[in-house]
């Protein structure tokens, strides 16, 4: 059974659980009605189904590598990028202007995902390059932007972030990576950066580097720094790739997974650079990209799930094994309650995970659309649940995608395996999920919870309103509404942050279970009988949602109990 | 940092946690007082720490191959096999009559884990010697005794298991292999075998292989299959290996983990075995390999994670990252509260699955020494609990020990990705943990709930003692305990077992919380002041007991939701 992407799962989203209809409603959007956004995500599935995904097992089995200092690409994916840049989807929210097709983010975030489930190490290059549309969008100057913005959104040129050095992750205001101004209005930039996604490959004429660096008079810590476009060919007076700037790939890593995508450490001797945005405020450029950025890597982790799912279920209706269990059953293992219990929470949370993706992506187009303060705050705290909760559920469903295939899933040629270590990277860069707990806690919370309580507000009320036509469903959620209010109510109060940070990610977690469960009752409820959406939500809000019990436990347990343990105790 | 085996860990658990002076008190093992027991645990762990430890990184580097039909190790493992077999752990608990040193399982147990922790891979080979051991001991004539028994428990030799076909994993009965009496008393076995770990290597003078066929006039399913010792090659008239047999590894699997452990697809062309056991009864002298082995397996999952901890907590105290949160801390990654959480995490589970283990070691020997049902029953109520919580931990801890070395977790040279890829498995052989659980829920709930009730007894009467010295840690472990006793309840009352086992693997992992609870609780109270036995049980039972309210109502949920999707349901 081959991947086949979740258009129809969208559109039912899109219509019943996170309306598109506000986005489309809006003048900014207006063009883009129903059947426009349906005929997109067909086309989008389409080509994800028929092109990308038979791709997806040879970058695991044909890793990137360097070649005299040359990236190759594993076989395939050179055709398969040229199908994503011809489709238009490499960034399909840019502006018409610069060849986009100014389409919601609701809609790219929907074929993010579905790319990203058909082969993620190549989604990954797209991806980087609408981060870097988007800043440039923001902040470039108008001459950059002419010489950039066209190529990149064609696809005919791609994109990278290079922010992290060796001893600057998550900590990014420590780098040392240094830009000396020419005298011409140009930057000599020198350092290395590492981490750097698809640093180089053998298919896009040209590789634009975004690079994070301190001027000479730039301070220590991230406000000395400034953010750079520094090409691999220097664009000539025509705008085409011309002398090779003093850059290179240095190596490529040897990772877990995501062979696909080579994950380069860079070297710049002096590279020529051109400032983006203003001298010292290269974090506030790079933000603008981070944001999104954090929204797609969730996007990946639920396009991988959906992936491991489909690769799942078709295992275990083809694998017959014993005596079927129940009558009249299919004779595959399918017929096994743990194999359905599996199958189904895996398939629960990842429409949980996709519907919170899904308003987070919405709130974004809302508060660009509308520019009120309330979407952009929506917006904002929904990111690192999106980020966080779709990678972790990428994480999950790919580890319960290996166990169904028993011993099979250890066997790397079932591609199970893959799934699950191609996944694993998602819950770590643009930010580890505990980064995204943290900026939940504290810099999401610095508004006193009001975005918080909306949220809560929307969960208790819309449980409320279908109290009598669904009391079995809509109780326990309004219950759970109130415990995460408890819990939200709990965070607020904690003055000092390393309080919240101690019980940030079950937090956070527990946020995305109430949540999820808020959007699988709103599934249920547009359906006028029984159906699969109601036994789902039945399934969900019976078996997963009472894990927010234990996390909210957790969550408000302080950091006392974290703190009385000696270094000497931990490591006897 | 490297490799430390917990030692005193499992001293203190000896101790104060699972008693071992109950066994030492017997007279089938009055001699392993508590100073021989330090001793042998202490010089064990210096042979894990020091000699196989250092080769563990090999096994993931330069996997076993084959080359012309025979394996070859990765570098270092012959001379560690070498040492485990001249320090007597191949099978240490063995008859000193075959030159065992008749150590109690509870010893050799937390053997096989530190082992485990030092080289999972490696550990893997006498493991399985093991299992043959106590198969031939408890079923095998004596002259196949003989023959077989020294030369294995002396490392010489090693065994191995031949269940799996490639249509019948979990479903044994379902398998074709044959065996045709040679009318000398010796049979010819033919047939195919997958998933064989160490099926053969370059470092023992012979590998011996039981396997399971069935007999010309063997029945169907899973009683007519018998067991035969089939050698590679045949011992001569001196006990020496001699001619070779007609078998042949036909070729290793590409693994996701576990790579200096070969996994072969074997061949038998009419190899000569002899019959173990009586005619058709090969199950049952399986199941005398298979139970031990759970545990072993069991103990593979918590040596993985201690071993995963500790390279997670080195990196932890070597990493400098950003301001320091807290007044006068280290400077490292550990200041941080979620990176403590983690650990602390990590550490309290191991302790939580160590003790499950241990427990279940324990009742073993008790069992064998005295006799008594009561501590068999016991014995094989923990062993599903203490192969999945045990191998779960396992999986759990080297996923978090990724996560604690951020972008560097990713990055296969720093070896932590390899802990999470080799402990993968041990979720999946030996049984997955699906098969576990619904063991517990249905063969080990037969007796009614008998065994499973005395647990949750002895957990409640404990925290009922220590109410009033130790109020805030007995209050929720005795209330966790109700809450174990109503679903055990639940369960015992389902006729239908399909009913129990819709919820069979959230209730092991409920039952293992509560337990891991008690011991934490034993623990605490063996201290006299607050010292950090008694900080990591409040830790453990503030943040991480509350997971089993969740974890019940999800056991208790039934059937009928499951079956309730459809399979277009779940295809759509």
């Amino acid at each position: 059974m081959p991947y086949r992407s979740p258009v129809s799962d969208y559109e039912y989203i899109f219509e019943n659980v996170v309306p598109l209809t506000q986005v489309t409603s809006t003048e900014k959007f207006s063009e883009a009605d129903a059947d426009t956004v349906s005929a997109v995500l067909t086309e989008a599935g389409r080509m994800c189904d028929e092109i990308m995904a038979p791709v997806q097992r040879n970058g695991d089995l044909t890793p990137a590598y360097l070649e005299n200092g040359k990236v190759r690409t594993s076989p395939g994916f050179g055709d398969a990028y040229k199908a994503i840049a011809e489709g238009g989807w490499v960034s399909s929210s840019a502006s018409p202007e610069f060849g986009g097709m100014g389409l919601p983010l609701s809609v790219t975030h929907a074929v993010n995902e579905m790319m990203a489930g058909a082969c993620l190490s190549l989604q990954l290059n797209p991806l980087m390059t609408q981060g870097q549309v988007e800043a440039l969008e923001a902040h470039a100057s108008d001459e950059l932007k002419a010489t950039y913005l066209p190529k990149l959104v064609s696809g005919e040129w791609c994109g990278t972030m290079n922010l992290t050095e060796p001893h600057a992750g998550s900590d990014v205001g420590a780098l040392s990576s240094k830009a000396e101004p020419n005298g011409d209005g140009t930057y000599s930039v020198t350092g290395q950066k590492i981490y750097i996604s698809w640093a180089d490959n053998d298919f896009t004429e040209n590789v634009v580097h975004l690079v994070l660096a301190r001027l000479p008079d730039g301070g220590p810590g991230t406000k000395g720094i400034s953010l750079f476009v520094v090409p691999r060919n220097i664009p000539d007076e025509n705008g085409d790739p011309g002398i090779a700037n003093s850059l290179k790939v240095v190596s490529l890593e040897h990772k877990m997974g995501l062979h696909g995508s080579p994950t380069a450490v860079m070297q710049f001797d002096g590279a020529k650079g051109w400032l983006v945005g203003q001298e010292h405020d290269g974090m506030k450029c790079m933000f603008t990209m981070m944001n999104n950025a954090r929204l797609g890597v969730g996007a990946q982790g639920i396009g991988a799930a959906e992936g491991a799912y489909q690769h799942a279920l078709a295992y275990a209706l083809d694998r017959k094994q014993g005596r079927s269990p129940i009558e009249g059953g299919t004779g595959t293992i399918l017929d096994h309650a743990d194999v359905r219990r599996m199958l189904t929470s895996m398939k629960a949370d990842i429409f949980a995970a996709r519907s919170i993706a899904a308003d987070c992506a919405l709130s974004i187009d809302m508060g660009h659309a509308t520019g009120e303060a309330e979407w952009k705050a929506r917006a904002a705290f929904l990111t690192p649940i999106a980020k966080a909760f779709g990678t972790d559920v990428g994480i999950d469903v790919a580890n319960s995608g290996v166990q169904i295939h028993g011993g099979m899933g250890f066997i790397e040629e079932t591609g199970a395996a893959q799934y699950s270590r191609d996944v694993r990277v998602t819950a770590i860069y643009e930010g580890t999920n505990g980064i995204q707990s943290m900026d939940l806690v504290a810099r999401k919370l610095m508004d006193g919870g009001e975005a918080a309580y909306r949220l809560v507000d929307d969960i208790e009320s819309f449980a409320e309103s279908i109290k009598s036509s669904h009391p079995e469903l809509a109780e326990p959620v309004w219950q759970a509404s109130e415990t995460l209010r408890e819990a939200t109510e709990w965070m607020v109060g904690q003055g000092e942050l390393n309080e919240r940070f101690a019980g940030a990610v079950p937090f956070l977690r527990g946020f995305a279970r109430v949540l999820g469960a808020h959007y699988h009752l709103k599934a249920a409820v547009a359906e006028a009988t029984d159906g699969p959406r109601t036994k789902m939500a039945r399934f969900y809000i019976k078996r997963l949602l009472p894990e927010h019990v234990g996390l909210f436990a957790h969550a408000m347990a302080g950091a006392a109990d974290l703190y009385a343990l000696s270094e000497e105790d931990l490591a006897s």
